[in-house]
């Protein structure tokens, strides 16, 4: 294992601590239990969005706390849940009166401890509103999942999200939408790579080399299917048609494109993914309106590369487009 | 080798076929020779900015272009030189009456490659200026250099240069002031994993799995020295101690401390990095003013890190706050 960490014990707060100090205009950490919230939080009036999961998937969540997106995040360990202790104080912080929006990956022990962590914010006082997401069309249960799987249309809520909290969406309003976002976005992954957990020490799995996995989930779960390399427009055909068949999307609609690298990818090949991806699309009649290229759901250092669609509409594409100021994902402030 | 590509030959071009299709509504691309241009160039009586070399450590040079930081790039083959042919037309396309500057790297194929476009260019009747940067304080001479090699101070001066040629700064004030910028920047690399070009197919070194690069050059060149892997922590102190005695900052300094990852490195490493980056400055007396943590100079996929500090004054720090609107950096628009 060859990695620039300390300690694989300490790697999550030791992280938060730089994520913290170079963000220091932005968030503020707390430690143990772990969560970091914006400066400003409560922000009155305003709905809170609150997310979380396991760490090793930055930029998410922590890298989305600021205006326009996040208000807090509650990183687990590395590809480990988050616990209530840690959702608990984060969703009370941001309860600027609206009540709190939870945005939570279909993973078991998620689904479960944002469960609870409601339930005992609730008994305070915080209204809470919770949606799971599961857009990950490759397999309908996996190692840690009852169902799909909640992938890079996480990233894709998040951004949306905040700004409907900004515009004065309220708490019913919010969760709607989130629900709206998931039934309309579908994702699917590959892997070239493994990665390894630092507590593990060893790679999640082994490929061969030339081996390919498609349908890897976020922490290495199995996929559909093991297959010899192909080139990167015949593994992109191989994602792109299973997300256009699952929705269905159709001839005409507008979508996202989000082409997502899992960490140790050059993005030179995001790019030539992209590049298939749109071709593929324009064949199915289907327009990309919006995209998003880059690393913003990743698993370490594993390569590979993840796409998702978001079928579009003007609500969505003009709280797309809305400012966002975080450390992963900004524009327009 | 296991990438997401289809011929190794065609790398170049389909990355920035997709690039451009993604970024349609900022860039242009021009193929054979290739070179990149922002949508509204030229602007009218504003300096032109210039950049370019060998592709693989995107998103430098072609994420960086658009308002607030580069009119045009030219990407050369992989690890390799762009040519006259290409800065050429770019450099000519930029030209709004105030002349071009040219942000070079110290590699001896960009230099010698840059100072022919600009005689030509110059022959047309565009003015031209030249600074070469050569921030790596890892070695003196190179595989690709004589002098010290040009790298993460790139990024930082890109966005500085950027922000003056906008501000209205003439083109010998922009030359000035590159000079000034490579004057007071410096940095220094390391690897953990090779990377492999895809013409060639293999790995550009050999690293054993205990065994570490200090010094990296961002094409696999030779270091410092390769040492066992060691801590974060130890790692980063090699590091910041070689960039801080090299200028030498000094206590009472205000810097940008700019953690970069070469590509297959997991964000929460890089902070864990930057953590003890900040740290070891302030034990130094210095600083951190301003920041940057991500990939913005990558070589591949190598697994590594590089740290950049840049001497910041009230003018640089205006330049780096103001508005900058690009693929690989964007805020305040």
């Amino acid at each position: 294992m060859k990695k620039l960490i300390n300690d694989p014990e300490h790697v999550v707060n030791e992280s938060i601590e730089g994520f913290a100090a170079a963000h220091t205009d932005r968030v503020t950490a707390h430690y143990d239990p772990t969560w970091v919230v914006r400066n400003d939080a409560p922000v009155p009036g305003k709905v809170g969005i609150v997310s979380g999961g396991g760490s090793g998937h930055e930029p998410l969540h922590a890298g989305f706390i600021g205006p326009g997106m996040l208000d807090a995040a509650c990183p687990g360990e590395v590809f480990t849940s988050p616990v209530p202790d840690q959702m608990q104080p984060a969703t009370k912080a941001v309860d600027g009166g609206a009540g709190v929006l939870h945005i939570v990956k279909n993973y078991t022990g998620d689904v479960a401890n944002f469960e609870m962590a409601a339930e005992l914010a609730e008994a305070e006082g915080t209204r809470v509103r919770s949606v799971v997401l599961d857009d990950d069309v490759a397999v309908q249960d996996s190692s840690f999942t009852a169902g799909r799987r909640g992938v890079g249309g996480t990233v894709l809520a998040e951004k949306i999200l905040g700004a409907a909290a900004d515009k004065g969406y309220d708490l019913d309003q919010c969760a709607d939408l989130l629900q709206r976002v998931n039934n309309q976005v579908r994702s699917m992954g590959m892997a070239l790579t493994p990665c390894t957990v630092p507590q593990a020490g060893e790679p999640t799995f082994q490929l061969e080399d030339n081996e390919m996995e498609i349908g890897i989930g976020i922490h290495g779960e199995p996929g559909r299917e093991r297959l010899p390399l192909e080139s990167a427009d015949e593994i992109t055909q191989r994602l792109v048609n299973a997300v256009v068949e699952d929705l269905p999307f159709r001839r005409g609609d507008d979508v996202l494109l989000f082409v997502n690298g899992m960490g140790g990818t050059p993005l030179m090949e995001l790019y030539i993914v992209y590049r298939a991806a749109e071709r593929l699309l324009a064949d199915h009649g289907i327009t990309v309106t919006r995209n998003l290229v880059g690393d913003y759901i990743t698993s370490l250092e594993m390569a590979g590369a993840s796409v998702t669609l978001l079928k579009m509409d003007d609500e969505l594409t003009q709280l797309w487009d809305a400012p966002v100021n975080t450390p992963g994902l900004r524009w327009g402030m």
